[in-house]
C-alpha cells in the first residue's frame, strides 16, 4: 500500500479560523477526513446510484478557542461564534493540542495528498503557521488545491469555483459536503489532482506568529 | 474550566475489536467523542424539544486493520470484516497509531470522565492493554461505566442493560447513538456517574501483549 502511490491516502480537510489572512487568524476548528485512494476511485453507491460517504475513513475534528475573537465576517461563514466557544471552554490551538492533528495526519500511511478548497490560498500556508512541525516533515506529493466544479462543455475543471451552500455543521460538515461533491467527478478529479499537487516546500507560512517564528521562516 | 469539575469534558468512547476478550482481541476501531459537561447538563434541544448532539466536539475515529482477523462473530457485532479493511489497507494499531488517540485524550482538559458501555469489562481494560502509556498517565477520575437505560419505576439506573439496535456506521455511529441516549436522562445519568466513576488504577489490562509488557502489567 505505501509502495503503490495510487493506493495512497487522501485527506480532505477543512479549517474554520478567526479572520482572513490580514488579521493572522488563528485556527478555531481543523477537520481531517483520510480515505484510501481506492475508495475515491470506485466509490460505494446507494440504491439510486449516488456515490456514499467512503467506508473505514480516519477522521478527526478540533474545536478550540482561539486566542483572539473571531472577526463578525468570520463568525458568520465558520457558525462558530466567541460567545458558543466560551460557553465551551477550550484552550487554544497551542503546543499540547497541536500534537493530535500533527499525529492523525503523521499515522497515515503516506505519501499524503491533502485537498482542501482555497488550499493555497488559506488553509495550507494558515496549517504552515500553526502545524510547522508536520508542514516541515511532511514527504511526497503534499497538498492540493480541491477542484470543485467541472466546468461546462470541454473547458475541463475549474478550481476554486464557489461551491454551493454547505450544510451547516462546522469544519466537519464541510468536509463531508465537499467530498460529496467530489465523489460525483472522482475519476476526473483526481487526474486533474495527480497534476496539480504540489510539494510542501512550495508552501509559505500564512505569518510568523509573534511567540517564535514558524520551522519554515 | 479545569478548576471547575462540572465543566470537564467528558469523553465517550466506543471500541471494535477482534474478539471478545478470551481471543486477546486487538483494536481495529477507535471513536471517542469529548463534550463539555456543561452541554450535557444543559443539551440543546430541537423544536420537538428532543435533544441534540453537543456542539464545538472534539471527535476522532480511527480505524486500523488489526495483526489478526476478527472472529466471525466480532465482525457481525462490529461491522468492520476482515476483507473490508483489506480493501482499504491499513497498518494496524501500532506505535505511530496509538499516538493519536492518546493525544487526543491528553489534550482535553482533565481530569477526564471516560464513558462506555460495558467499560469496565471490555473497552476499559483493552485501552489499557493499547494505550498503556495513556492510561498509566491519565489522572482524576477516570473511566466510568455507560448507564444506559434508566429502570423502571423508582428502582433507579440499571447499568450495563442491552441498547436497543444501534444504527451502522461503525465505532462512530455507536458513540452518536449512545450519546443520543445518555442526553435523554442526562441529568440522572451525570449523577449516577459521578457516584460509580472510577481510578484508572482500578482498570487491570485485558491482556499482555507478546511483544512486551504493558506499562501497567
Amino acid at each position: 500500500c505505501p509502495r503503490d502511490p495510487r493506493l495512497r491516502p487522501s485527506v480532505f480537510l477543512d479549517l474554520e479560523a478567526t479572520g482572513l489572512p490580514s488579521v493572522d487568524p488563528k485556527i478555531a476548528e481543523i477537520s481531517p477526513f483520510a480515505v484510501h485512494r481506492s475508495s475515491l476511485e470506485n466509490p460505494k453507491r446507494d440504491e439510486s446510484d449516488a456515490p456514499v460517504l467512503p467506508q473505514v475513513p480516519d477522521e478527526l475534528t478540533l474545536c478550540r478557542s482561539p486566542e483572539r475573537p473571531s472577526t463578525a465576517k468570520a463568525s458568520e461563514i465558520t457558525g462558530l461564534s466567541s460567545e458558543g466557544l466560551a460557553r465551551c471552554p477550550k484552550a487554544g490551538f497551542d503546543g499540547a493540542v497541536v500534537q493530535t492533528p500533527q499525529a492523525f495526519l503523521s499515522c497515515q500511511e503516506g505519501p499524503l495528498c491533502l485537498v482542501a478548497h482555497n488550499g493555497f490560498d488559506y488553509d495550507f500556508p494558515l496549517l504552515c503557521t500553526e502545524l510547522p512541525g508536520y508542514a516541515a516533515g511532511a514527504a511526497g506529493p503534499g497538498p492540493c488545491p480541491q477542484p470543485w466544479h467541472p466546468g461546462p462543455g470541454r473547458q475541463g475543471l475549474q478550481p476554486g469555483q464557489p461551491l454551493p451552500p454547505l450544510r451547516p455543521g462546522g469544519a466537519e460538515g464541510h468536509v463531508h459536503s465537499r467530498l460529496m461533491v467530489f465523489l460525483h467527478r472522482a475519476a476526473e478529479l483526481l487526474a486533474w489532482a495527480d497534476e496539480h499537487a504540489l510539494s510542501w516546500a512550495r508552501v509559505e507560512p500564512m505569518y510568523v506568529p509573534p511567540d517564535g517564528p514558524s520551522l519554515k521562516a
